[in-house]
């Protein structure tokens, strides 16, 4: 961490301020240049609060060097963490297919949808029985009713599931009968939620917020893992930009970024970064191609009749010749979908 | 509500489309262009899904014409909603001018301030008890313990307070014992929290989220008014946007604009949106002059040693002596600062 | 074209708006809704302003059905425009490799890159000979000499070459000596530039704003195609968003949305948008799987010396591995790199 | 400014590196920290180019700790630039009004719609002559036509004249005739023309790029004032950010930014910024209220059939209602409306 004074500050003010850092643990030292002058901390930063510092009226600025985040952080974890969920893997040379409807709607929906997946690759089934929906007048999914036809689906295809989790209320039921716990980007910093994922033993797929910067991503994830559950798995699902023929602006730098940042696997979802069906076959494509550890797609046998967000969704015969392609881009960059 | 169709749509899809539409109890009337056809819908569409619409594969597009908020919407309700809480009331020609510290640290320190500002003019009391923290290694906040202190400055000066919850876990202590329930810009999109707000008979401070639009925050403030709670207080807090001089973007055009679109009041926090104690009077002023019901200010008797956020607080003298200019420029817009 | 009235708009007020639209030479149509009434347009609507509608003070806003641009419209030109340049073919089946320095500093510099890049594929030579830079203080390139340089490397190579032109004042040397003229992002709204490129018959390479939207780039080229130019080759480059780890995001899902609404070629540079070496690979294979035209890469044998973006070029022999993995992205996307 | 070394970076890495940054003229200090070490250099480091020392592949990230500019930095600066145009002045104690329509259309409409404006209050005359437009096929200004109207609006009122520049071949006439030498938002970045404008003895106003930092706008203007020009002046006009309620987002928390960094004067444009009519009464009062040095503002006598940009134009008795109010707010901000 890296403190710049203002202009002229006074001798005697900059030694005070030393002192009261060095008392937080660490080494300071002092670099006096012609306009201003710096202090750089040498130590362990993570766990000073830099707009405490920020708050001295002599102080410019403040500037980290070393990421806030220490769990999360490839630096001290340089190896890939790869995460298992029953026959599914996450993270290394495999790359993992996550697909399933937007919504469960019925009990053959999910089901035929989940066979259709497995058949063609999928390793996890995902569908929301909790919808976070902009209006409160949209379908806001079938709830409870919804855990329990994806757990018929599992039972039927051996799929474990994926699904959102929205409140800290619905905890012991996920806990129990769901194998990935999904944290929307609206709840990314809800962090009473993930204080409370921190203590399961559970994994959990943390979606990027739609404003959320990779660092805050990251320590998003770092507070589920402070908490002790460290199977985070990370997901890129675009990010609120001026551009709005697209609904999001799917943000792929943010996957090389996030693998030299961080040793968490992080996956792309390509179906809600760019809120149509047609961009699904591209962008999947373009994950694969620079680095992601895996997809989660929605899929649906009927989507012009889907009870949430059909026109993202693709056909099961389009999943199809898709993943065939993928399958070829994953050997073009030295990686495989089992 | 307007539907584009694709370009060369066959005829009998279009009709099909036309009658599903209808089924929804709204109106369809079609225009055929040269290029491309539309079908406008006439009636009340907030209750149809537009994503629904768009699954349909020869849909282009959709685009509002009616807002898809009905409680919140001015065209609904003209006259401006006053909420009174105590002495307070947010709306109408009154400024209510909102104060204390980002945090609640200790009695003595919550006390002073609320006399101090009281002193000044504030008529209600801001202070966190649960504070939303990027890192899970900054302070949290005195959580019940930080309600328990509010509640004593409260007793000592009759200021109403305003804090803000973080989870549904906390509502019976916040229904019981908080003047004014404020939802923080990371939980806008809570929505089961929203929810909960929606059951009480309480007003709620509900700040916009970094990258929500103002048809979103209208929207959230939907979700509270459809379970029965009108008492929603609106808070522009600044957006994410490019800029990294200011920690966010102060979006002084959402007040005329939520003004014209919504009968709700709205305030601004000029210390969040800048994160940059020097910029609170700059600001403050600004939002008085463009129009804001209100104003939440941080002031802090320490800054620099203040728990959390010290580096946006003002001191007590300092506000003191920018309600005397907010006084002058509300006379000039015809308002009033009691 | 669609107009929604302002809710109680007087009949005769719409009746006399009906009537000034008829005159631009569109046929008009009501339709009243319970609370707003719309105007559609219905006919060429491409050169009907909508914002002077928008001055009459009955109308709300103005939604545009059909896209504001004709000759780069695929709706009227469904076949992929190809471009040749000498040997190089840009848009069709085959994806055209870009390489060369950010900018030209010697003959021996420029003619050993576009030796080196022409054996791995490279089909044109880039360089920059009038740099853009951010700071007056910083290298702004060779300029009428570094054009010198680049006739000597093509010369030497036979590959056509590729340079950016900052003022109307450099037009006729560059008409004359240069093979594709760039436009960049910074310029890609200088209109009257634009224009006078408008009137040549060569090929136009014109890259995406910082913070221009897909229409507003197709806007852009309408301008040089209204002149009578159609070779334009359009260039996704990074846009301006929130997140500041890489120095621009570069926004893939433009490629796909670009391919539907328009017949012109568009290339990726993926040095500029990340602005990070290390990043050109992962982006390169993302750009070829998403289904760019082509790549547009700076490479440079001495990076760390480079008189300008070392740090975000790329080696010959880094370049050299990149395209054999390329080759096998486009093979699996049923592209070719020839 | 500070170097970010790489984990691990060799020693001899370290030495070499630092005597290379030595032989630019500034003095270098080695800090080691437990994880990172980081180099401060020290001097004036205004003319080493960032890009080129983060090119070294054993350096992380660089950091400013001096702001990049140095003719328009306040530091070295500390008084308030004031211009003077004719009886107008910018900058100062005094707030300066300059209005009129988006283009000019007729001797008679500018003619008479400068009367106006001076009588209210205005201390000088917009128009554009050259407009800036999306589309080629929307109206582009009346050109050098254009000129001469304002030239006799001038004479028949005294009033100095603003106008838009848009191309270095106009420059002549320009220095000629015009009285403040516009450069629009999409120029911004335009360096050759920037560096013309540098060479000349006459009032710039530089209008902040859409998408352009506070920091890029000062280099811009740091562009016209290393050539010799020290007459700008700063224009805030709103940036692109993902709200779309609004044309732009009106950012005045730029407005003390900049009276902090530098000693320009800075106006605000809120015509542009929200593209609405009905905005530009609360913003002005909000750009006055927050510090501006003046507002440039688009008043027409005929909204409803202007040539451009109707919809953002207020009428003069609005105007001359605003004026009022304005005056007021300055007072109570200390400052004066002559």
């Amino acid at each position: 961490m890296i403190i710049i004074l203002k202009h002229k500050t006074p001798k005697e003010e900059v030694q005070k301020l030393m002192g009261e850092i060095e008392k937080l643990g660490v080494n300071v030292h002092l670099s006096e240049g012609s306009e201003k002058s710096i202090i750089g901390l040498i130590g362990d930063t993570t766990k000073i609060d830099p707009r405490k510092i920020e708050a001295n009226r002599n102080v410019e600025k403040v500037m980290h060097v070393q990421e806030p985040y220490k769990k999360a952080n490839r630096l001290f974890h340089p190896e890939d963490t790869v995460i298992k969920i029953g026959d599914a893997e996450i993270g290394g040379k495999n790359i993992c297919l996550i697909a399933g409807p937007c919504s469960v709607e019925t009990e053959d929906q999910i089901t035929e949808i989940a066979k259709n997946v497995k058949e063609t690759g999928a390793k996890m089934l995902r569908g929301g029985a909790f919808k976070p929906r902009t209006s409160p007048y949209s379908f806001q999914g079938l709830g409870m009713d919804g855990l329990d036809l994806l757990q018929v689906a599992r039972k039927n295809t051996g799929l474990p599931i994926v699904t959102e989790i929205m409140s800290t209320s619905q905890l012991d039921r996920f806990a129990r009968d769901v194998d990935v716990i999904q944290v929307g980007a609206r709840n990314m910093q809800n962090f009473d939620l993930l204080k409370e994922l921190g203590k399961l033993d559970k994994p959990i797929l943390l979606k990027r917020g739609l404003s959320a910067t990779i660092e805050e991503l990251l320590m998003s994830a770092e507070y589920i893992m402070a908490g002790g559950n460290e199977k985070v798995i990370l997901c890129e699902r675009g990010i609120r930009t001026f551009e709005t023929y697209t609904r999001n602006t799917l943000d792929l730098s943010a996957i090389p970024a996030i693998k030299k940042l961080s040793h968490l696997p992080v996956i792309v979802d390509p179906s809600h970064a760019a809120g149509m069906w047609w961009m699904v076959e591209p962008l999947s494509k373009a994950a694969v191609a620079v680095g992601a550890d895996g997809l989660i797609i929605e899929v649906h046998n009927d989507p012009a009749n889907a009870l949430c967000d059909g026109q993202q969704s693709i056909k099961p015969e389009v999943f199809e010749n898709l993943v065939k392609d993928l399958r070829n881009i994953a050997t073009a960059v030295g990686r495989e979908i089992k």
